[in-house]
């Protein structure tokens, strides 16, 4: 089997990997997967990882102990929890203390022929939902996950900072709550994009310190970090919703005399994402920047990492 | 008039100050004043301040613009908030952008012989109350500030760091939740006064990490944060509430991998404080450990230093 492997943080692809198989667990074959700035991280060290990379992706069900599964055009939700914990019996399966996650932690993931799940896992794709657009379940439910955190309330001033893969998503979806939202983007494709939804952009010199109810951290960096940091009004909230490398230096003083929250923020609910999909509420496949097929996995990768790269899909 | 005066870093007892004057305010007459942690970071430069330092405190009125205050016993709320800027209208007077907080901020405060505040930051103190109870209000108040950002459920695994003047004031309130409370405790006499109240103690070794819901860190030390970091259970609640001198090196992907949320938490609600003082559910004046006349305020400064040092009082 084809896949994109990781070891000693060394991308290679390799051909001779063999298909998947975890007792109970369904087979899903990939149509289409995407490159997530999880992915870049994990290749240069963020995580340490060994095995197939990859964890947004539309797939059909290939085998599953229940047949009428076969065939299904699925997503599929990343964390594989064990039921049993703490985590679990308190409603936390994504926070699961022994789980795996596809491609990140102890399991390898989409960017090969071939992936497994459990079936608890999977979610059956609308017909109208076009693949180019399931692919972008896992990122569209994580950025419902803002909502599902945080009580975004119609009136509330919102700030998103960073408009890259995650962000674009976080924008249509912030937006969809009538709040009265504005997004910091860098790049000209991203600012096109934003536009092209009627969603509002600022110019960083332009936004009021201490003014915003909501700020989205999206950027992962000490500067975005910083800007959201001084862009809240006292007892706003703070949402972190990027990987951070490395550490930071903090005066955490600020924090506690105006009573600011901070909210960290991962995985989200997919049947919501499914739905707005459906609705075609949200439409992340102008994000779509490239598609390689699995073979160009590698020049896939490289592209994906460059400054401002919307989304890079893979096809196997 | 005689005051606790601070200046470039230096403290001084100065007996020629002016009595304190401010258009439409009420002058009070101190009878008691707490020193309190915040007080001695003042002195060590945590924030730029010159004046009569000092906030908490139960007095007298002697002057004020509506004649039936006069000679009524008061606690007062110590931010004096502007009523029209953004916070103030949006009901955050103790977050007021112009505001000016007794002894802290642009305000002498209460280590003297008489201060003076707004009619609105006065409370009347039930006659019930007593003077030493009464001068623990405004710390009950910041204490209770934690119930009133976090829904703290009597289900709810909670745990305090840090059992100081500050700690044992915010073990007595969340005592009172219901909530499975465990408090760390490092000296004897305020391991002493928890377990007198039937307030369970835990040892730093036995908190299991990833389990509690909630965790209260009042040492403001980054030992403390980081014990509070890691007994947090994902999606937990993790509540600033003490004052952090310089920069911490804060490692951030944790904090969104677990979902944390982490809460700055400053000053709290009169009401409910005096209420509690005057139901005796709350009982603060075992705290007091040494009592010094106003002229002796430099002894007592640096005997409330001292490490382990409860609540030393002063008295004008």
């Amino acid at each position: 089997m084809l896949g994109l492997w990781l070891e000693d943080l060394k991308l290679s692809l390799k051909d001779d990997l063999p298909r998947p198989a975890r007792p109970g667990e369904a087979l899903v074959k990939v149509r289409l997967s995407g490159i997530c700035g999880t992915d870049l991280e994990l290749a240069r060290g963020y995580y340490p990882y060994t095995g197939v990379i990859g964890h947004e992706f539309v797939g059909e069900v290939a085998e599953a102990a229940e047949a009428d599964w076969i065939g299904r055009r699925v997503v599929g939700e990343i964390n594989a929890a064990c039921g049993e914990c703490e985590q679990c019996r308190n409603g936390r399966p994504t926070h699961c203390e022994r789980r795996t996650v596809l491609g990140i932690v102890g399991r390898d993931g989409v960017h090969a022929e071939y992936a497994t799940l459990p079936l608890a896992n999977l979610h059956p794709v609308p017909d109208s939902v076009p693949d180019e657009a399931a692919v972008f379940v896992e990122p569209l439910a994580a950025a419902l996950e803002i909502q599902q955190q945080v009580h975004i309330q119609p009136t509330d001033r919102v700030l998103l900072v960073g408009a890259g893969r995650l962000g674009q998503l976080i924008a249509q979806t912030l937006n969809l709550t009538g709040c009265d939202l504005r997004v910091v983007a860098r790049h000209p494709r991203q600012k096109e994009l934003l536009t092209s939804r009627r969603i509002r952009l600022i110019e960083e010199q332009e936004i009021l310190p201490g003014r915003w109810d909501v700020v989205v951290e999206a950027t992962g960096s000490p500067s975005g970090f910083d800007l959201a940091r001084k862009a809240l009004r006292p007892r706003g909230t703070l949402v972190l919703k990027s990987t951070y490398r490395g550490e930071m230096t903090l005066n955490l003083s600020p924090f506690v005399v105006d009573e600011i929250t901070v909210v960290g923020s991962r995985c989200g609910p997919f049947e919501p994402a499914l739905r707005l999909l459906e609705r075609r509420e949200v439409d992340p496949t102008p994000l779509i920047a490239r598609r390689y097929p699995l073979a160009q996995a590698l020049e896939a990768m490289e592209a994906a990492g460059r400054s401002g790269m919307l989304k890079v899909l893979l096809e196997p």
